[in-house]
């Protein structure tokens, strides 16, 4: 998505074999790059939030396990330190383990090309997959906008689930954006989603760098707005979904759902609607 | 209730025919006391918020008429202006109002301690009024101790609606001041309440110099405590309760109401269980 005006991913791959990623600790208020050369400060920004967002600290532990391998570091031990850096957040875990997978039988000189090519494979996956969720959600907005052509489409979402969470697009933003960028209305009521403020300070932000229209709410604000009619559809994020549909995402997010639920408002985790059986 | 450890009303008046307050704009970090010498300090105070919950605006206002008065101001115009200073808060309007009917038929010079006279009853019947809803509540909250006579009452609370919103005792909180006071073990979980925080500054400090146990949470946690059954009642105040029962309160109240539905915990406002008619 775009900060200021131009188009860019949240990992940029270096020719240097390092990567640079934005600094979220400082966000709003300043926009800084923080370049990973080395493991230890690809497992420093997970574990200071320099980089939140389980799709987002995936790819940066991938990368650092691959910045390993470049050093000469052992294998296992490395990829211990790595999952210990945020023990919550799934993808980090899948990701490890898959550039382990890709390189644990190969001989050791050729381990880390294939560890940096399996990172930027995670990279380039996250941008393809979060993109398909755009465009699925993007039919679901297209039928509320069908309904009242008028009228921008009310979204309210809970926390960061959008392209600062992941490589590009978002997950859950994901739909808004591709809306936005196809000339549908929307408007998004944005949760502070306080212990943290990541919508307050990432959600916001990234909206208004893509230039999407959007309000800051209080976390209590939510169900009064459903109660009068002011919101259309919800659309959240979740750190994990079981194989029923049930979700895991940010303390806050379940008495939305409570909301949604007694005002017949839609609800959207990662472009699935709950209540239905995947 | 108890300041330091000394019992103490939110509202002393003083030889000099002057009211002082708690300055509650400077809670929890700072312990001030704020004098009120006439009907301009009054509307201030109130406006300002150097005061605020509605019982304790009502008697300010009244005082604040009745030091008008002593000073010779005329009592129509400055009546409307007191009355504009919290158009929300129901208990000035009455109050301001009361002490008008007592007084507008007077001659001019028996006015003022007419006026004064009304607005100490009014905080009068605001203690007893707050410690007769605290002995109801408390007869509620022994039922709850007896059924688990070994672990203390869990009880979330929004807002402020304990004696620093009233002259003593509070509304919401009084059956738990009557209950802890009783020896009755209770934990309290304490919304923060944003946007203002009334709960973060206002609540913990009040229920911590009356040495209540409690718990400060975010707005967003108190679904997940109640899904986990970590909630055994919620208590909450209201700005207005209709006829027919139902309440308005501080903004967030009504996710809470949803999720106490949703896990049959009991939801009480100013001691009246929601959801039943009286």
């Amino acid at each position: 998505m775009k900060i200021n005006g131009i188009w860019q991913h949240s990992i940029v791959v270096n020719a240097d074999s390092t990567i640079t990623v934005l600094d979220q600790r400082n966000l709003p208020h300043q926009l800084t790059f923080h370049r990973i050369a080395r493991w230890q400060d690809a497992a420093m920004a997970i574990k200071e939030m320099v980089v939140r967002g389980a799709p987002l600290i995936g790819a940066v532990g991938a990368y650092g396990l691959a910045m390993a391998l470049q050093d000469g570091e052992e294998l296992e031990s490395t990829l211990q330190a790595l999952l210990r850096t945020r023990p919550t957040a799934v993808n980090l875990a899948w990701a490890l383990n898959r550039v382990h997978q890709a390189v644990r039988h190969l001989p050791a000189a050729q381990q880390a090309s294939h560890a940096w090519h399996t990172a930027n494979t995670i990279a380039q996956e996250d941008i393809a997959i979060n993109s398909m969720i755009g465009d699925n959600g993007l039919e679901i907005l297209k039928t509320f906008h069908m309904k009242q052509p008028e009228k921008p489409i009310q979204i309210l979402t809970h926390c960061n689930a959008g392209w600062l969470a992941t490589l590009d697009w978002g997950t859950a933003l994901a739909p808004i954006y591709k809306a936005f960028d196809a000339g549908i209305p929307v408007h998004v009521w944005v949760d502070e989603t306080r212990p943290r403020l990541q919508g307050a300070n990432l959600t916001c932000w990234e909206l208004a760098q893509h230039g999407v229209p959007h309000t800051l709410i209080t976390d209590n604000t939510g169900g009064h707005l459903m109660q009068r009619g002011m919101v259309d559809i919800c659309v959240v994020g979740a750190d994990r979904v079981t194989r029923n549909g049930d979700a895991c995402n940010k303390i806050g997010t379940y008495l939305k759902a409570l909301a949604a639920n007694a005002h017949n408002v839609p609800f959207y985790i990662d472009g699935k609607r709950a209540g239905y059986s995947y």
